[in-house]
């Protein structure tokens, strides 16, 4: 996001500069990816007539926010115009509030982009405007601020994680030529984002027939040190899992989570032993109960779910409408009709379901290329 | 394109500074389209230490060049530094050679990004630098250079049209619903797009399935206006196009062209009248000899033809390796395997024909998102 013109950032009564300059700050803020959450993305930046003086972005979960880091580069702030993707917080959490650091700098002004989500009373903007200081925003709308900070603005009321869907895709809407088999559709680049991508959550969820045919590690392996590695979570209805799964067996990785039908249940947690945590859900429309597992994976403190597929399980999950985000590789690569399909019929066969699926989703965020694939993000309408 | 490294504009010795305004150049030249060929389109900066002082791009074919109109826009280009998305030419055509006029205007350096094509002796480059002028270029591919400026570096040994396909598909890979009706797939900045896309071109084909469901008009209907209008061309093996068609009878338009089998020729030619010029090609695999009739556009002295589907025509060109390039629309929608699959069979019926189709392709223009639309620009291998 670049936020280049007035238009795109929202903000009547805002220069080019200073919607560059909140780009910028979003930009930074991304840099966050897999080290604050729960905590927000944000990013700041220090100026003086348009010109950045100082950048910083929120590191890690518990340290100092963005503002403050960004006051740090700059010996003395007094008369600078700050700049920060989200609104100052006015609460003491882990840190002290933003607001006092930026009060006692002395900054003249303060621009930002999103809205503290449920501050409606007034959070860090109208505090700094009534001591004073020019305080500028939000500007755009909160589902733009939700595509660039998915877990922070996430319904709690869903009581379910945030879902998203990760596929790659051919042009002709494959995701391999046959089942059962590994397959690389897409490239280097795309696999190394896909890294990325993972690390910002807490747990990766695979169905059954995905795990039984790639055997995939499920960890991260990329430029991204998650701060907290997610947890692998495989659905196993006809508990055939084993122990030699490299998601399950990979040394120093969290430990998995299997879910399987009741009836299964025993008998796979003593053939997994410690290797994973074994949990029965009702079993529902050829597989299990997604809505039980997701519920069950909120009680274990899992806020953030991303499921790597395959397209059966994951054209259930957009059928019930448990999907919050989809994350779709396009590979310029045909398949032919009798590979299998990305988006099969959902539970229950009715071949409609999957077609009202994507109604009200919007594509907020600017599709990037990856080598030779491209990453188009959707996003669930609010 | 931004070229917003040294990396991207493949210029070893460059600076970030040169890079970012080699990239403005290309961007500027990027306004040319639909109203400079068959010219390529070039843009170019004046820059004194980094900073723009003028910038222009080549407007309209047989106008002035780019360099010599961004010179036109500084009183004084001593010593100044002259960015250009090609080499400067050194040919006397419609118009003086740039080199002379940045000889003249006593630049201190010119940098350039692609080379001229069919220029190995040396074109401007070689010419400025034997003048003492600093000349920096060509840098980065062929490959990327001709994704810029398609036409311009289309290889004239194919003897036929340069030949992109536009297809507009779901996330199923599917084109419509169902055979035979209007759908519209996509959002209106999409379609505003297509018309952008449009206006570059010398022809638009569709085939009888597209004109028969659609009906469609094939003019340019957006913000540029193109200098030459494209000329609508339909395939009609069965002799039943009709004079109300939109594409034949819209008024002002340059005159259609049909192409038919030599056995409805003359009918077909009594029907339409002076509404179009019909030729006969022959019969080929289910619909007309596809070679046949890029030839013959080639000597109509149409040089660029964009294909608008259906999906049977163009998977027959894909097939046939008829194809430069693809203007993939994918809208966040699915349609269900009930729907028009956008890539059917080849021609011949072999499954595997299209699978192979896309080996060697690339994309090398950054995917740009149209409302909730993603347009993928894909371009065939040398």
């Amino acid at each position: 996001m670049s936020l280049a013109s007035p238009a795109e950032c929202g903000g009547a009564g805002l220069s080019d500069v200073d919607c560059r300059l909140l780009g910028r700050a979003v930009e930074l803020g991304r840099l966050g990816w897999g080290r604050v959450h729960p905590n927000p993305m944000v990013g700041a930046v220090v100026a003086r007539e348009g010109r950045v003086v100082a950048e910083a972005h929120h590191e890690v979960f518990g340290g100092p926010h963005a503002e403050v880091l960004a006051l740090h580069g700059v010996g003395d702030a007094r008369g600078a115009t700050v700049y920060s993707s989200l609104e100052p917080c006015s609460h003491r959490g882990k840190t002290p509030p933003c607001t006092e650091a930026l009060l006692k700098a002395g900054v003249a002004r303060v621009v930002y982009w999103a809205g503290e989500p449920g501050d409606a009373a007034g959070g860090g903007g109208a505090w700094l405007a009534r001591r004073g200081l020019q305080a500028d925003g939000p500007f755009g709308e909160r589902a733009d601020w939700a595509a660039e900070n998915p877990f922070f603005f996430h319904a709690p009321e869903l009581r379910r994680p945030y879902v998203a869907l990760k596929l790659a895709v051919s042009l002709d809407g494959r995701i391999a030529p046959r089942e059962g088999r590994r397959f690389w559709l897409t490239g280097p680049e795309a696999r190394a984002e896909v890294h990325r991508v993972r690390a910002g959550f807490d747990a990766v969820l695979v169905g059954s027939r995905t795990w039984e045919a790639d055997d995939p590690q499920l960890t991260v392996r990329g430029e991204i040190e998650p701060r907290v590695a997610p947890v692998p979570v495989l659905l196993d209805r006809s508990g055939r899992a084993d122990p030699g799964l490299r998601a399950l067996s990979g040394e120093g990785g969290p430990r998995g989570i299997v879910f399987t039908c009741p009836g299964e249940a025993r008998g796979l947690a003593r053939r997994l032993g410690d290797l994973a945590d074994v949990a029965a859900v009702p079993a529902a429309q050829g597989g299990l109960d997604l809505v039980a597992i997701l519920q069950s994976l909120n009680e274990c403190g899992i806020a953030t779910v991303l499921c790597e597929g395959g397209g059966t399980l994951g054209s259930a999950l957009l059928a019930l409408d448990l999907v919050d985000r989809l994350y779709l590789f396009l590979a310029p690569v045909l398949i032919g009709a009798s590979g299998v399909p990305a988006f099969p019929r959902g539970p229950g066969g009715d071949p409609e379901s999957l077609v009202r699926v994507f109604r009200g989703w919007r594509s907020r965020l600017a599709p990037v290329r990856f080598g030779n694939d491209t990453l188009v993000v959707l996003d669930r309408g609010a």
